[in-house]
């Protein structure tokens, strides 16, 4: 049934014959409603905060209980796959649909984030920014389309989460190949990886490619391409290192021209901030040194350095022991990707299950998860909630 | 004096601030009235031939003289400099104007091609294929812009350069940094290099840059830039080879996602035929292995296999003589670049003299020519002259 419904909402979208549904778009309304729908035969209080969030109450057996929020984010990137951020959703609606009636010491509330992947406005997390507060007043762009969507950014600020709260859980596929490669099928996130993001120019001297003899070439594309074998080698050697060149631009960008100049992204991303940052300064220097053998320039620009974010021991722990005591195999892993947790924690304590992803798969039409893998993540969430209930209840 | 006019041509353009002037395209008539009053005024009769190309003849003492060819280009690649062809051709004038109405045993005939860059149809050397009487009938779009241009393209045979001809002498810029390296004003051109391009596309799998650990990616891009290297390190062992990646295309493209795709350009040439099939050969072994060590899909198109021409040594050996003879140190070298006269060489006798490139610039406004060097080759057009109507007159 997650599946199916997962599949359903993958309907709703800006772009026929893709998914793509970015914040507040029209196709948010049809999941809205859908939501709204299972959210209540799940026996919910539902509504929709004005940062667009849909938020559906499980009420505890008292009124003045904590509250434990479980959820994920419902907009896309652009033709995306059916179940990243949905499916966590989706489960925390059917967690609390299997307790059928069962209250606990605590209230369950779900959420469906109205934005994290930040297409449309180029600013992630804007509904879990707004849960924890932390969403800026000048975001112009933002405030028009919440109030375009019949909303009142005014009221931003009755979006943020009560203070009483226990914490925050979020089930999500790996986006990786981590888990299918050890055959589990849930892994427990210690932490998600700081990452940092560069532009590195090398500036050669463009000149004709016919009429250049090798040894008087300053070609800023062999440079770039010596760098991107080196940041490749660095990151290797380094456990839990990811670092990656997805981008290239060429100038002139002829083929019968030697390049004068070429510019690469460098993302890279690790758990522990001291070693990301001492693997991008041992890149930068590599980069240094290749340009300076070679006769280039080069201009090294930090874009992004985000510290990496510790989920909650506590919480972790008791999701562990329910993987443990759900019969399933015990991983602790480091997501590379961001979450909304990231930013949840801010706040309240955070905790993230992954499901293996099939193929590694994300961000893609192909991406899925399998059925047995999220029984067994519904499994560890019961669990989960009666050891909750065992020690606040 | 040549200088000057060079410079006065390069204010006809295409685009203003820039010189850009494709195959007879408006500033092309302009560039014609110039060098027609010039040609007249060096005693020549003058025609645009059907094909666009302008065509002073300065007579020989008798009619039935046979005849030299020199000249040049006068179109332009966009944001061009003022020396690549045009030089040739006012160079041609200013050697026959240098005669004063002193006659020789063969007619001269001074060419300013229409086009040799091949900006406008994407088909280059329509001049000087005109001539050899190779350019083919379907090429609907070049017969259209010669009738607009106001000429008949049914007359295009008549375009065609007279079977007596004695060959065909061509002035041009090196276009790249040898000369000035070596310190010397003009080098002769042995042969032009033949010249291989290839694309080039690795396979791999896109996948996203945090979530995928680098034992488990198949990054295209790591593996195309291994081979970029690999190309640079095989060129730069075999004298005389060049061999340039001047293209990179990178799916998906974004900083956050693993290249799943990457194709990239191979431009290769070498005086040899046989030495740059065989480089080729080893640069498309090393990218099979390196594709295959890497689990990635590696996929070679060739694009284009034109073999080297060779100057005729005659004439070369003539125009080596009026180098020593004018005190000039003699260099033969290879051009990188293909020219006019490698088209004529299909007909007739073909030699070239390249004159310095001040830091090898070329296809730039920044591209020159020294004044002195200009002297030394007009010496050199000159002495060349005189041993032909010793051999020939």
């Amino acid at each position: 049934m997650v599946i199916e419904r997962c599949r359903t909402l993958a309907g709703f979208t800006e772009e026929p014959g893709f998914t793509t549904r970015t914040f507040l778009s029209a196709p948010m309304r049809q999941v809205h409603a859908r939501v709204r729908s299972w959210m209540e035969e799940a026996g919910m209080r539902v509504r929709v905060d004005d940062a667009g969030s849909i938020r559906g109450c499980y009420e505890a057996r008292t009124a003045d209980a904590p509250r434990l929020y479980i959820g994920s984010h419902l907009d896309t990137v652009p033709r995306a796959g059916a179940f990243d951020g949905i499916l966590g959703v989706v489960m925390g609606i059917a967690l609390v649909g299997g307790l059928h009636g069962r209250r606990f010491g605590f209230h369950i509330e779900v959420i469906g984030f109205s934005d994290e992947e930040g297409v449309r406005f180029g600013v992630p997390f804007i509904g879990s920014r707004a849960l924890v507060g932390d969403l800026g007043e000048d975001l112009v762009a933002i405030r028009e389309a919440i109030r375009e969507f019949g909303l009142d950014p005014a009221r931003l600020g009755l979006a943020c989460a009560d203070d009483a709260a226990i914490g925050f859980v979020e089930f999500h596929i790996e986006q990786g190949p981590v888990l299918e490669e050890l055959g589990y099928p849930v892994g427990l996130v210690d932490a998600i990886a700081g990452q940092s993001r560069l532009t590195v120019v090398f500036h050669g001297k463009a000149n004709h490619a016919g009429t250049t003899p090798m040894g008087l070439r300053r070609d800023a594309l062999a440079g770039a391409a010596e760098w991107v074998v080196a940041v490749e080698r660095t990151a290797s050697r380094i456990a839990g290192m990811v670092a990656t060149v997805g981008q290239v631009e060429v100038h002139a960008g002829a083929s019968n021209v030697i390049p004068g100049e070429v510019s690469v992204s460098l993302d890279a991303r690790h758990a522990e901030n001291s070693v990301r940052r001492g693997a991008v300064e041992s890149m930068a220097a590599a980069a240094r040194e290749i340009a300076a053998r070679r006769g280039l320039r080069v201009s090294i620009e930090p874009q992004l350095d985000q510290a990496s974010v510790a989920m909650d021991a506590g919480l972790t722990g008791m999701l562990e022991r329910a993987v443990a005591g759900s019969g399933l195999p015990v991983h602790r892993m480091i997501s590379g990707a961001g979450h909304d947790a990231m930013i949840m924690a801010r706040r309240m304590p955070a905790a993230m299950l992954f499901l293996r992803s099939p193929g590694g798969v994300s961000h893609h039409p192909d991406e899925t998860v399998l059925a047995e893998d999220v029984a067994a993540g519904l499994r560890v969430g019961l669990g989960f909630l009666e050891e909750l209930e065992g020690r606040d209840g």
